[in-house]
């Protein structure tokens, strides 16, 4: 089959052929569609510290994606609740299982995921082997927003950890992962919706997924607009999505009293937190996000995908497969929303 | 009256005479019996940056206390709730009642706090007026024990924030409320209940308060035992009360994947946090603790007292309030548990 | 001043003359210029048991309003937070502020509640003294809106206390707190919104509200129609705002497993429940629904109506003071939504 | 294998003969050492309508147990987690993992349950095969209390839904269940734990597990002495276990306003309810408890296990598998506490 591959340490992906994935007995083949393409598999092109010390060549990347069953291993089948052709998509943490992580409602957080597209064979190819436990079935929602359900679930993790109906949210940075946060804002009954951005292009995708007020802080004086919109008492919730140490500051100043702050934006380097002033007597509560909770966010999110929210606003390119240098630029870019990959029909 | 004042700007504190407080309707004016010292009250002596740009002497100073009433204003009398000879404690905050946090629960953040012996009168006097509403009756709780109910919430308040029963907990730093955070801890149930200090004297008042193990980390691998004692996991909760960033890096690195870190200790300078490492892809949750919940602290440290919850063991000196001199000595000299001063009888 | 009495023990009210209620040290006193007519009030007319047994002729009754502060008490002034000429709106019931509820964050269920209307004079009246602990500025909700955030604050504590983002939600039951309901679901995010009635009418101002889909279950088959709009779950929150035996078996039939059901509607005689089929190997949990969550529902519902929520279209009948009787027969009639009072201007 | 069973329709069980169950590829083949008996023995040995209705016979029955690995499936060791030898427990309920309620942390109300020993082959046998992702490693707790973990875990779940540090907590009805819950409310740091029950035996072994106080409604004003236990409050918590209508209304009446009711004891007939004197006006919180959080509740076990909670003192028989109409006997007649069959060593 045809798929992108990291043949070897150092920079660039190609596109080339491997053999179909082996379907084990609790496993789905499911054939791609379409697959969303994402910060990390950038990192991944660039071959920066992180995937240097991590990826293991040669390996098939991507871990966004939706498709249809193409072959069901017998236990798999035995469960008789997936059926070949079904629309799917998969979260793309694999589990083990027994940590008290997964055992308590924390799998997100598993002490031993494997992260498919970086750990083992990824969703840039025709087809990926998954195991049964991992697969939604779409039900309606088509697999091109199947594809972004990973970030959107990100986006819905961030959020809805916090009582948002009536809350004030301010969302900082607004990457695609920030534009989705805007939208489930706002369908969550968030009162007032602020988004801060550097990025004109990307202000404009978080006004289109709902904002009501969008900032620039090179021309907006960000704290004073917010305390004006909130009679001075700050934000509810701060969704951090930039991972820039002037996003948490902004982040911990914009917060009210008793506020939250949650974080899902990666740092790259360490931040200096002056946590008498930001956190203990503001008596803040912060909030680590990684992944989406398994599954209590795929099915939160589902309802809200079939019951109108759309999320497309955000996807400003598709790409064939064979384009992936194309779609890995336009994300270099900064000019770019959420980008799909087109690879099979 | 006598009364601990600070008369001016500038290091020490004197014993003099200071008018009986006026008791408005609302106000309840009560003798005092017994006050607690605190680290507050040191910062106050020394005047330090943060007692130069609050305070505004004169001023009768200390915020923890106990007594009996001697006098009940007009409206505080109407409620019936409340008669002279009652034994009291009172919260230390004074707050408006009508901002946001006053009105969802979180009136220990008050936008417009005001604490006694910080922004007016304190209690290290024979007398204090206080709103009838920030008086708790003592109902069998010995004044002496009434006196560090301020500490002890502070101690309540940052353990009882997590779903304790049959949790472990990490409270780094073993100063007074560090001390009743490790007994508050066993009281609610805590399964493991494991106290660091680099002071030897501090680490026997945490045994004494019912830590399983204590450790000093000049002398053992505090990261290498947590994870023998917890089956690799890490621990559930991270009670923080040193204030050092060396304390917070402990905390980060010793709470387990989806556990929390509770943040009392105040420290004097910002801490390098990596957020990516340390927050984010751990799924932590992080809380500021500022004062005590009002009034669901003060209740639920009732019942503990008078269920057999015992904090003397953490008092380690008693001084007639003339003594304040020597009792803030103890203090900085770093050999005290808890010192409270003795004021009428 | 005029005001609506129930001047005896017996069926009816009367339009009279009283003196202006005294403004004491901790009150504000209130011009009043719409208030809300509410079932309760209708059984005060009725004299039915309740009534009799709970209210002591002569009294002002009413307990729903909204106007402008006419004076303030001494200490209410000292605050500095409200003052004459404010637009204000109050929480009717007038609580301890010592007992175990009013310091735990129940002040809704003090165990000294005193209603206005029902246990103390009440708002059918040109004038009213409030405490000024109770009294919420309207900071532009127009007072008409005001006088009826009672029974929406009903409903807003009704619905928040369920995590509704993304929810499925049924009301059972179309009065106007079930309307008002309806409502507080959209706004807060739900994802589906299904109301019954036996009323037509009342039918009609739920789907006004926004109800997805209404039913009657004299010609639907509900609990089948619930099953087939949320894949065989049931819904995840029934708000039983009926108070019949029916309106519970409908309620706890359609609730999913693992599901809540909040109860409103007060019923005047006991349900036949199945525990073991119905809550237990449900796993349901039920909660009982009294007042607004003192003061947290108030700070919700006026951010919701501030962000452009409009309760208007349940209002059906407005009546001046003086018809108080035509108030009370369109209410007994069953064909009202909302009736209001305009008192002055 | 030897095995008790339920050969066919009518009262009655039998010993007999059995192939020894073939272990799947995802399954562990257990040989069972310890089993405990439950009330749902006695129902499917009586061959209630319960029991008519659900059981398909023949059936080995039982579904308390532990023991130690016999066998893996190919896929169950690849996991690495499970080695033969292992002493081990397993949670009885086998779940179907894709359900909603299976995806959002509520397996224990999974819409495809099957219980073992009830709708298929169970533990009163040598040997049982369970699905890997249901078997935890007892890691030190010795099998005879192992095999109880699952009746244990009821109680757990039923105390610890509430926030039980510093509460008061009543539990109505004391089999071995009742009993459980008085030492978990115990361990978990509850102020005050009274138990009824209308059997001497019982509380006496309530009282043996940590109970304050113990009452026979026979004897006791159960209410009056609540309220003066609690200062005229009532309760924070009732855990009800004894399924009876009047410990429905003992539970009501004795939780505080705004309190908790936890229902585990199954009744076998309707309860007349006031919900508006009862739960409306109160505003309590019921909760209807099934099974075990899946698998919250099991670690959360495992820890006070470990840490030192013991609930031997509720044993009180021990019989070969061969005896089991004697364990039947002693659990009709009343008087046994927990009743454990010893099958193999």
């Amino acid at each position: 089959m045809r798929a992108v591959l990291k043949e070897s340490a150092g920079p660039g992906l190609t596109v080339g052929q491997r053999p179909t994935p082996v379907c084990g007995p609790n496993d789905v083949l499911i054939r791609v569609r379409h697959a969303g393409v994402c910060g990390t598999d950038l990192h991944i092109w660039e071959w920066d510290s992180w995937a240097g010390a991590r990826l293991k060549p040669p390996l098939v990347i991507g871990h966004e994606f939706a498709g249809e069953i193409a072959e069901l291993g017998a236990e798999a089948a035995a469960g008789g609740l997936l059926a070949v052709g079904d629309e799917v998509t998969a979260e793309g943490h694999i589990v083990c299982g027994h940590c008290l992580q997964c055992r308590t409602g924390n799998a997100h957080l598993c002490q031993r995921t494997q992260i498919i597209g970086v750990d083992r064979d990824g969703a840039f190819a025709e087809f990926i082997a998954m195991p049964a436990s991992n697969v939604m079935r779409l039900e309606g929602i088509p697999t091109d927003v199947g594809a972004i359900m990973d970030p959107l679930g990100n986006a819905f993790h961030t959020v809805l950890e916090a009582p948002v109906s009536g809350a004030t949210v301010l969302v900082v940075g607004c990457g695609p992962i920030g534009c989705f946060a805007v939208g489930v804002a706002r369908a969550a009954g968030a009162a007032l919706v602020v988004a801060t951005d550097l990025n004109p292009r990307r202000l404009e995708l978080a006004r289109c997924m709902g904002a009501h007020v969008v900032m620039n802080p090179r021309e907006d004086d960000v704290l004073l607009r917010i305390r004006e919109l909130t009679a001075g008492d700050g934000v509810d919730l701060v969704c951090e999505m930039s991972g820039h140490p002037a996003g948490h500051a902004q982040a911990f100043a914009a917060a009210r009293l008793g506020g939250r702050v949650h974080l899902l934006g990666t740092p790259n380097r360490p931040t200096e937190v002056d946590f008498a002033r930001d956190v203990i007597f503001k008596g803040l509560t912060l909030y680590g996000v990684t992944g989406r909770k398994m599954y209590a966010t795929w099915h939160q999110m589902a309802r809200f995908l079939r019951g109108g929210f759309d999320p497309k606003p955000v996807v400003t390119h598709r790409f064939p497969l064979e384009r992936i240098d194309d779609a890995i630029r336009v994300i270099r870019d900064g000019q770019a929303g959420k980008v799909i990959l087109e690879i099979s029909t």
